[in-house]
């Protein structure tokens, strides 16, 4: 066989982390590689109570084809929801279910992006979006983030001096892979800097809700008065990744631009899964579910911090997230995170190298801990494997 | 606001079908235009009792995360449903399963599709795959089509001359929109043709099981001995389609290409639902289903023959198809059924005129009627109502 694919597939590569998933389905491997939920605290009574109910109130219609943009009182809302929390003003039609926020991303990139144009986006950034903003032949430039978020004199000049840049990807709560969130100033000054030179910002943000202390900063959308910026959601940090069920939000022109789009890549959502999730945010007091997983997170966060101080040698420093999933590790610049992996898995210990969240390749001495998945006792044991192996790495 | 989008977005417009459908929600409007299954065929009650089991025995491994390639069982199932019923020669690794078939569309255009590239297809062919590919900034060349399937002279001259040829797509069994049905010579053809000019075929199959009368044809992917042919399925059609779970089955290098494009652009299937589906396939029997579907479908088919033979005027020709949901109707030359559907919207008649489904445009006197989603009683209504319409255009 002769087989002549698209040019871009030369640049596609299986998503490290799901390849490191496929090891961790043995269930003997301490994982702090994906970026999986908690199973235990998934809402199943609730579930099965509530496909029961849409079943029997509109069984014929739930399991229907229906529109590209999404069940509407599902996006209403989701409307109110980003309202209340996000200081922004949206209303149904400005929000399109997507198939996850990772198709989110899939459409932007669908959107936007013609070859060689240019994606800015933090340093490191979700390697998903990097694969999935690839598929459209773009290249990235990075930009220098802080603990605060992106070096604005950086971006700025970045904006003034790059062609062809088409929109910056940020995560401003607590980053994929760092955990960092983004300061008040860095919000409104990313806005203005969007307005200023009219370039699109993706706010990405799947796991703002995960906050286990402070108060709730509001978006970047919140500070935009143009409509440059889309911001996402997902139910899948907040009630379960199994249903598939996120957003994208923006400009009502724009987001018709998604629509569109989302109509030739898949139709539409699973009508089941949006009328099950509206129905759920109808009868049950989902905050109070957050809540439950937020108990959880953040002693497991206060854990694995915990054990890595005592554990980890002292030439390895670590981010100390506020909430979300995640927490970035950098090693001696001489260590390489892959081969510490080699090691660690033979320990059945997983993680993922940070190497591959740099679009552009480097920082090998880093990588990153996922703290929500694995129990207590699992994380101890975990942690204390890896922390010998890192002594015998660095010694 | 200035926002440039990438270049495709100027070829993307709103699918003709998606638009009209929104006029069809008016619940007064007799619709022969969408693609709809029977709801009242949709089994609710079973859909009820798969949700709790699945739930109840694997609860939090239904709503995680899971691999991109899709839930094994149901890829397992499926691989032996299509050797069954297709002659083909599939395993679970073999295919993916993708959200709709529709999916399977946009995957295909990704893993093969460079700007420029040619898709070759059927003359006329599926709307949303044309919209599908166009995102990829391909062309299209139309081959003409008989009765039987491609003409296989012109087939084969397109493919000495036309450069950049990238894929062929085809409906083999009850097209949409024509509800032709290849026969058994031009499949064994073009699984030649496929071979010989090393190219890749997408058998697309969303209505291959709603036969009514005749002998299932071998898939032209049974004639296939090197791998150049993909074909897709779906559950839509045959369980529900709200539900989103389709695949694409064909060479397992191939179908890994469509498994690293599937991860970028939205991780994975539902996972619920693929358990689901998964389970329905072994605690029920799918195939007594499809008959009661297919009695249903078969009847209405019947009736909607027969009332335009009746009802319409004899300068009016249209296909017979032997399963599937939609015959395509002919006017004379100079008539615009464009126009036709302005004044049968009027008359609360809905249906799709054809000329969208010509890629390169023309056949404006063409449209295509669906005969699955109405009761026979708006069946006769609806027809007599464009019976009277068409008279009255034609005299």
């Amino acid at each position: 066989m002769e087989i002549k694919y698209a040019a871009r597939m030369a640049n596609l590569r299986a998503s490290e982390i799901r390849e490191i998933l496929k090891v961790t389905e043995n269930p003997n491997i301490i994982s702090f590689a994906g970026g999986l939920p908690a199973p235990e605290l998934f809402p199943v009574k609730e579930i099965k109570e509530i496909n029961r109910l849409v079943l029997e109130e509109s069984g014929s219609k739930a399991l229907q084809y229906s529109t590209t943009e999404g069940y509407k009182p599902l996006r209403e809302l989701i409307a109110k929801r980003m309202n209340n929390r996000l200081l922004t003003s949206f209303d149904a039609d400005n929000i399109l279910i997507t198939h996850g926020s990772q198709q989110a991303l899939d459409l932007s990139g669908k959107v936007f992006l013609d070859k060689n144009d240019v994606v800015l986006c933090e340093s490191p950034t979700y390697l998903a979006a990097i694969n999935s903003f690839k598929a459209y032949e773009c290249t990235f430039a990075e930009v220098e983030t802080d603990n605060e978020g992106m070096v604005m004199e950086n971006l700025e000049k970045m904006l003034q001096t790059i062609p062809r840049i088409k929109f910056i990807y940020v995560i401003p709560d607590f980053q994929n892979p760092t955990g960092r969130t983004w300061s008040l100033e860095k919000r409104k000054a990313l806005a203005k800097l969007a307005a200023k030179y009219k370039i699109i910002v993706i706010e990405d943000n799947p796991y703002g809700e995960l906050r286990f202390e402070g108060e709730t900063l509001p978006s970047i959308k919140s500070f935009d008065k143009e409509g440059y910026v889309l911001c996402t959601g997902t139910f899948s940090k907040i009630f379960c990744p199994g249903f598939r069920i996120a957003w994208i939000a923006g400009d009502k022109e724009i987001i018709h631009k998604y629509v569109l789009v989302k109509q030739g890549a898949d139709l539409q959502c699973n009508t089941l899964a949006q009328m099950e999730i509206s129905k759920y945010l109808e009868l049950y007091n989902i905050n109070e579910h957050i809540n439950k997983i937020i108990d959880v997170y953040k002693r497991r966060r206060d854990l694995t911090i915990h054990i890595m101080e005592e554990k980890f040698p002292k030439a390895v420093s670590f981010t100390h997230p506020k909430g979300g999933l995640f927490i970035w590790v950098e090693l001696p610049t001489n260590i390489d995170a892959r081969e510490v992996l080699v090691q660690s898995i033979q320990r059945k210990v997983a993680f993922v190298p940070g190497g591959a969240f740099f679009p552009n390749g480097g920082k090998e001495n880093t990588l990153r801990i996922n703290f929500s998945n694995m129990p207590e006792e699992r994380i101890v044991e975990g942690l204390t494997i890896l922390g010998e192996i890192l002594y015998e790495s660095i010694k």
